[in-house]
This record gives C-alpha cells, sequence and structure tokens, in this order.
C-alpha cells in the first residue's frame, strides 16, 4: 500500500509544462507539509473496516487535501489574513504574487471535484463524495463560517453564533473527512455517528485553540499567542474558566464516543485522536 | 417549461438566513443579468435531441453559469482587472468589499459541484457532467488560461501562444457547454464534434473582440475600447489585416460546419450563432 505523502507527491497536479510558474504554485503549498489530519481521519475509518479499499482511499483523502490547500492560500491573502508564513513556508502571495495565490486557490478547489469524478470507485460513491466534500466544504460550510468570521471580526458574538461559525468553518469537513471514509467502504449505518463526532472533535479543537492562546506562550505554541483579545473567541465570550469546563465536557464525550465504536474503528482512531482530544488538560 | 432565467431566480445560493450580507454578495452579480450563454448552448443542443429534458438540464445550465459568475467575479478582483463595473453593476469588491468577493468566487466555484452532484440525472451522467466542467473550468482549463494571461500581459507572445490561451481561458468552457448537452441526451457520438466546434467558436469570438476593440468606438462597443495596444491581442500580433483574414476563415468554418449539423440541431445552434460569428463583418 503507497502511504498517503508518497501518493500526494506521485499526484501532484501539473500545468503540462505550459506554464512552469502556475506549476510550481500549485504544488508549493501541497508539498509544503502539514499535518495531514483530515486524509488521516477519512484513511483510518477506511482501515478499520475496509485496508483492501486504501489505495482507492487515497484519491478521496488527496481530493480533501486539494481542497483544504486551496482554503489556506485563500486564507492567507493580503485581503484576509495577510499571513507571510503558512506551514514555515512563505505564503503563495508572498513567493509568487497575489494573482498567482488567487489562481492557484481557484485551480485547487475545482481540481478536488476533478480528481474525485475520476476516482477508482463507482459513480455512485463518487457522486456521494462529491456531494459531501462540497456542501460541507463550500457556500453553506467551511466558506460561510469564513464569510461570519471574516464580517464579525470585530463585532461580539454571543455563545451560539461562535458555535455556528466554528462548526462552519472547521469543524464540517472534519466532519465531512469521517463520514466520506464511511461512505467508501459502503458503511452508511455509521455515516451520521461519524459526522456528529467529527462536529464535536472541530468545535473542541476551536476551544482548545483559544484556550491555548491565553495559557501558552508564544514559544509553548509555536507561533504567536495572546494575540486574540479582541477577537470572538470562546475565552473572551466564555472566560478561561467556563471554556475549560466546556473543553473538559466535549472532550469526556468524545473520548467515551470513541470507546464505545466498534473494535477496529476505535483502534484506528483512538492512537489518532486520544492526543488531540486531550492536549487542553496539559 | 420553466425558462432558464426564471430557474435561476428560483434556485439562486442561500445562506439559511444565517448571514444576510454573504447571501447577497452570493446572489448579486448572478441576478445582475449577462447574456447566458454558456446555458443558452447547452440548452440548444438538449432542444434540439430530446426537449423533454430541459427542465432537468436547467441544472446543469445554472452549474456552468455559477462557475462562470465566480470566474467574473474573481477576475474583476483589485489584484486582478481592478473592475469597478460589470454586466452594468458594480462589481462585488466595490458594493461589499475584497474578502467578501473572493468568499462569493470561491463559494460558487464549488457550488457549481455540489448543485450538479444533486442534479436530477443518473450517478453516470452526473460525473460525466461534473469531469466536464471541472477538468475545461479549473486547473488545465479556464484557470490555466487567466494565469497565462496574467503572467505574460507585458511579455510578447507567439501566435500559438495565444491561441493555448485563449483555447484555455474562454474556448473550453464554451465547448463543455455544448458537449455537456449532448452528454445530457445521450449522444455521446456527437460529444467531440460539439466540443471542437466550441473551441473553434470561442476562438473566433476573441479575435472578434480584438478586432472590434481597434474598429469600433467605445461608443459602438458599449465599453472602453483602444486599451489594447500594449496587451497581447490576435491584431497586435498579427495586424489587423491578417487577423480578420483568419476571422473570416473561423467563421466559414463554423457557418459551414453547423449547415451540416443534422436538421433539428442546426435549427437550434444557427439563430443562436449565426449573428454571433459573423458579427466582425458589420
Amino acid at each position: 500500500m503507497q502511504n498517503f505523502e508518497q501518493f500526494l507527491l506521485d499526484n501532484l497536479p501539473t500545468a503540462q509544462s505550459i506554464h512552469p510558474t502556475y506549476e510550481r504554485a500549485l504544488q508549493d503549498m501541497l508539498k509544503a507539509g502539514g499535518k495531514r489530519f483530515r486524509p488521516a481521519l477519512l484513511l483510518g475509518v477506511v482501515k478499520a473496516y475496509n485496508p483492501l479499499m486504501l489505495e482507492s482511499a487515497n484519491h478521496a483523502a488527496l481530493a480533501i487535501e486539494f481542497l483544504h490547500t486551496y482554503s489556506l492560500i485563500h486564507d492567507d491573502l493580503p485581503a484576509m489574513d495577510d499571513s507571510p508564513l503558512r506551514r514555515g513556508h512563505p505564503t503563495l502571495h508572498v513567493s509568487f504574487d497575489e494573482v498567482t495565490a488567487i489562481l492557484a486557490g481557484d485551480a485547487l478547489n475545482t481540481y478536488a471535484f476533478e480528481f474525485l469524478s475520476n476516482a477508482p470507485f463507482s459513480d455512485e460513491i463518487r457522486v456521494k463524495l462529491i456531494r459531501e466534500l462540497a456542501s460541507n466544504g463550500g457556500l453553506g460550510g467551511m466558506v460561510l463560517g469564513q464569510a461570519i468570521d471574516c464580517y464579525f471580526e470585530n463585532k461580539p458574538l454571543k455563545i451560539e453564533e461562535i458555535k455556528i461559525l466554528h462548526t462552519n468553518k472547521t469543524a464540517k469537513l472534519i466532519a465531512a473527512s469521517l463520514k466520506m471514509g464511511a461512505l467508501i467502504v459502503g458503511r452508511e449505518d455509521m455515516a451520521e455517528q461519524l459526522y456528529d463526532f467529527g462536529i464535536k472533535l472541530g468545535l473542541l479543537f476551536q476551544i482548545q485553540d483559544d484556550i491555548l492562546d491565553v495559557t501558552q506562550s508564544s514559544d509553548e505554541a509555536g507561533k504567536l499567542t495572546n494575540n486574540d483579545e479582541e477577537k470572538n473567541s470562546f475565552v473572551t465570550i466564555l472566560g478561561l474558566k467556563t471554556a475549560m469546563q466546556e473543553a473538559n465536557l466535549l472532550a469526556d464525550e468524545l473520548n467515551s464516543e470513541m470507546c464505545n465504536f466498534d473494535e477496529s474503528l476505535s483502534g484506528e482512531l483512538s492512537p489518532l485522536l486520544t492526543k488531540y482530544i486531550n492536549r487542553h488538560k496539559e
């Protein structure tokens, strides 16, 4: 079985030697590393139920990574977060230019669906995967979350609103990654349970980020911390103590749900997730 | 049968009252009009071969319009063409802001594929349509063309290179619109012929635009003309006389191919295309 990282390198998008600069831009952020967390979730579910399908599942995992990578490229644009660095590399609008960053993002967004339309599954599964990725990673999912985040940046949100924000911005794509794994192996009976688990997981990550932002030094976090005072965060809205309680509650729920998964699924997801689920307790 | 314009109004993307500003931005450029040329091509082919499928075909036509509209929104961005007006309306980054324009474009790009994944066709047809739209409207098609155009804006191109530029930037999506019509009605035997016809049609349009840009006044054209002196255009590369010969040659080929289509197809496409094909002769 080819591992995901090698599969990615073997399936980088190209511009058929027509436009080398554009091709480098398309590949740059994909090759820059990253945790490949969403692919790992999808592949974990597939491995639990049908390891023989891992090779094909790499196609769906890479499609998610294409979509996730486009979103990072566009989030970093000058008009958005204006970030000079991502995954330890200069962002695309810095190493190339803004036009190239916009276009490379646009191209990777569409390419996720082209890649799925050619993936080695039945047409029925292809359509289900495309629907799942598009509905969670697009207009009524990730992009909606980003739009709420940008629009309400300097306006205080209520706790229910910030949950809607992060459910859309982060949690839905994580949830879709798990569900897509279930769809690939024909375990529709597990799809919604895994999706709900993924939504909680995504929310927990955001609460943890907000907590660590005020409790960790920049050195510990490996990035600038204490920079969210003006931002809508779970800590600014709930206070540190209540945010911590909320995180503990979610972590307990997730740990217990993970134990209740059947043995093979639990065996795949626990090693991957336990350290993340409990990281705010350290 | 519901006409396309009404179908579009009935199927505008929404943000489920979560974020009204974002929703207005998603709909603004779709409601601003436009020729709906690509939908008309797809629907023309469907009407020629199976008018009963026109209602379903509206879904595919609208998916193309979503993708085309996203590309206009992003083309108009400050980092790209920095256009204040489109379809007679202020562009999104003017009436809203740059962030909203980037996000609305991203959302419509992904939504084209979500919409196709739910369109009333078999999964086999859905996958074919998604593959066609993504491969022509994305990384190795429209976005590649835009990337060539932006990158080589101030560098002289050879005639073969400018053909590659416009084949990708404009012609492939026009060609895909015709081909998608053939795929919907199960006329695979016509798919490649219609695709090739569309590529020539797209190239002719660009040569005509370049010709009219130097021969028409701004008043006649309804937009700023004579502004391409520095740009790579068929006229700056070939000269006006040779560009005109090239346009005549392509127009003759297209007119004769259209006559050779079977009667029903020719009957649908001629009224739609004849005036366009011959517009540089006026």
